[in-house]
């Protein structure tokens, strides 16, 4: 009997197609053999999609993407500044839009230093931690205004919303994350003294989970020495938990300091299993070295890999992770073309079968 | 006929008394013999007067702070986690109100790496920048609050407030300060694409303001971006502006890539001249090392430098930082006290009388 896995690939803008067409050659691989079967349907959204169509996310695609067990983003966003995008935010009506509706309340960011990647920093340490980045709340949530807009007098406003409900469900994920590491080690990343009834009540939240786990040892950052630590003693780092906001900072800072952002693999989670969670690289589209074969497919191979892990595929998971750190470790600094790394990785695990 | 400056100490709490120590001995040895007469006024606030008193920043105080040319502040805050000062947000109630107060809509913070500092990055390049942060808005007004506190069903807000009229003046700023540097580069760091409210504004303004400035060039990152840069070449920056919040997080991470927070001097400038401004080290209070001639009064000692530019004196300005500039170049890793640093900062400008 055979599993049959349904995926939306949603290819997206850019690099995206080109570090999606290794993402899904790797699943495959890993795949091919087995009793895992994956049936994909593919959905043409983003920049492109709606300067032909002027569609960003319609709700018979949302309904329809819901329908997958999971999704696989490339990425999404056209040329910046282009003037035919400029009331189209692809950010706000279709990524976030996803996040959103999808109930994706976990954003989870592995940060590790593989062996064989050169380090912008002079003395990084063991890097391996993960970010786990609350993805419905926060100054994300698109509750803002302005009023007098483009006069002297204008007032534009954002506001943060936090509730003990999205705050007490990522909390709660990061501990057993923790808790399930050797090292279970939590930081709660905020600013409580400045953002005090936003960071009051993430603190006391983590404060009330935290006797739940005694397992796992505590502490606390505010956002701007974070990124001092990160910079200075990343190792210091096992698992943190932050609002949307600051993981979004922290994540790119995270993939600055571990290799770049070409490795930083991430996953928008629903741990209920409501809705498909949507595993994607974290990086742009990047349109200036779009379709020239220069972007590192690696970042969505290994975003493959947290989507298998969340499918409860743990061994094929691993045996992803395990092909791309091989990859990475002999690289030789040899440019190689996006097709040629997913090629090669796809290769190794055909060749473990 | 001599001329005479008033200031404002607050040496403050932790490592602030120590740093403070040197700075004005700094101070006081680049005005030696000039005509220049330093009246200086301490005033005794942080967590020890409130733990004293109970007051954090009464009106008597700030209408006698008012009444100076400029303020130096160490540090203000006690150790972290203290139950007598959980309902005395020092941060807010001390150090925001008086940038608030005072209307310190330009919070100033140069990033240079120095010959002879050691950088944790493995390429620094040549850092030469400096962030131009909002300093009365954004998500710091306080403009928050919570309902249900402490049950299941809390919800709490912060509210992110800007204005056409606060992000112009800071803008404005941030563009004659490019202007006057050799590059004349000027860097808008947001999030636009996400806080659309907030970032339509500070977009529309700076296309605005520079029409003005023809000759500066600009450009815009998102923040999650341009800490990726600061990391990977921070060479690439020259001004940033930016808003309360990004600018709080980017500043501690630029100080961490250029020498570390030993060494980042801020001020908090009203440049209408209305209010005094207030020049304090970006570092904090650091119960931990507090008394024990540990911390580096350097960044202390820099941000006399920019108080003395401030006021007009631009050539003593500029004789602390040639003096700082000296005495880090001829660091030999030997670990000097507090004192002994500022003492040979202080000797060295005396000699050059
Ligand atoms: C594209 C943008 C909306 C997104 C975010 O801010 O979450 C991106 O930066 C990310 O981190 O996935
Ligand atoms: C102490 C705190 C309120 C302050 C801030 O957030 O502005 C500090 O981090 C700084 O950067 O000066």
């Amino acid at each position: 009997m055979s599993r049959v896995i349904t995926l939306a690939v949603i290819p997206g803008d850019g690099i995206g197609p080109e570090v999606v067409s290794e993402a899904v050659k790797v699943l495959e691989a890993v795949t091919a053999g087995s009793d895992i079967v994956v049936d994909s349907h593919y959905f043409s959204l983003g920049a492109a999609r709606f300067l032909d169509t002027g569609d960003v996310l319609s709700d018979v695609d949302l309904e329809a993407i819901k329908q997958h067990d999971a999704i696989l983003l490339g990425a999404v966003g056209g040329t910046p500044g282009d003037p035919r995008l400029a009331d189209a935010n692809i950010e706000r009506g279709l990524l976030l839009k996803l996040r959103f509706s999808l109930d994706h309340y976990v954003n989870l960011r592995p940060s590790v230093l593989y062996r064989g990647v050169p380090s912008p920093l002079a003395e990084p340490g063991d890097v391996d931690f993960v970010v786990v980045r609350e993805g419905t709340e926060g100054p994300y949530v698109g509750n803002g205004g302005t009023i007098r807009q483009g006069t002297q007098n204008e007032v534009a406003n954002e506001v943060s919303v936090n509730t003990a409900y999205g705050v007490e469900r990522v909390v709660r994920y990061a501990f057993a994350t923790a808790s399930a590491r050797p090292r279970k080690k939590l930081t709660l990343v905020h600013k409580t003294n400045v953002l005090v009834f936003a960071g009051s009540l993430w603190q006391r939240i983590v404060n009330e989970v935290a006797i739940e786990f005694p397992d796992v040892a505590v502490d606390y950052l505010h956002v701007d020495a974070a990124t001092i630590f990160l910079v200075t003693n990343p190792a210091r780092f096992d698992v943190i938990v932050t609002d949307n906001l600051f993981g979004d900072i922290l994540t790119d800072l995270a993939a600055a300091i571990s290799g770049g952002i070409g490795l930083a693999a991430s996953g928008n989670i629903n741990p209920d299993g409501r809705f498909p969670s949507m595993f994607e690289p974290v990086h742009g589209s990047a349109p200036d070295i779009a379709g020239k074969q220069l972007a590192d497919p690696t970042a969505a191979i290994l975003s493959v890999a947290l989507l298998l892990d969340h499918l409860g595929l743990a061994e094929q998971a691993a045996r992803v992770n395990a092909a791309v750190i091989a990859d990475i470790a002999a690289r030789t600094g040899e440019a190689r073309g996006t097709a040629e790394i997913g090629d090669a990785i796809a290769r190794s695990l055909s060749r473990n079968d």
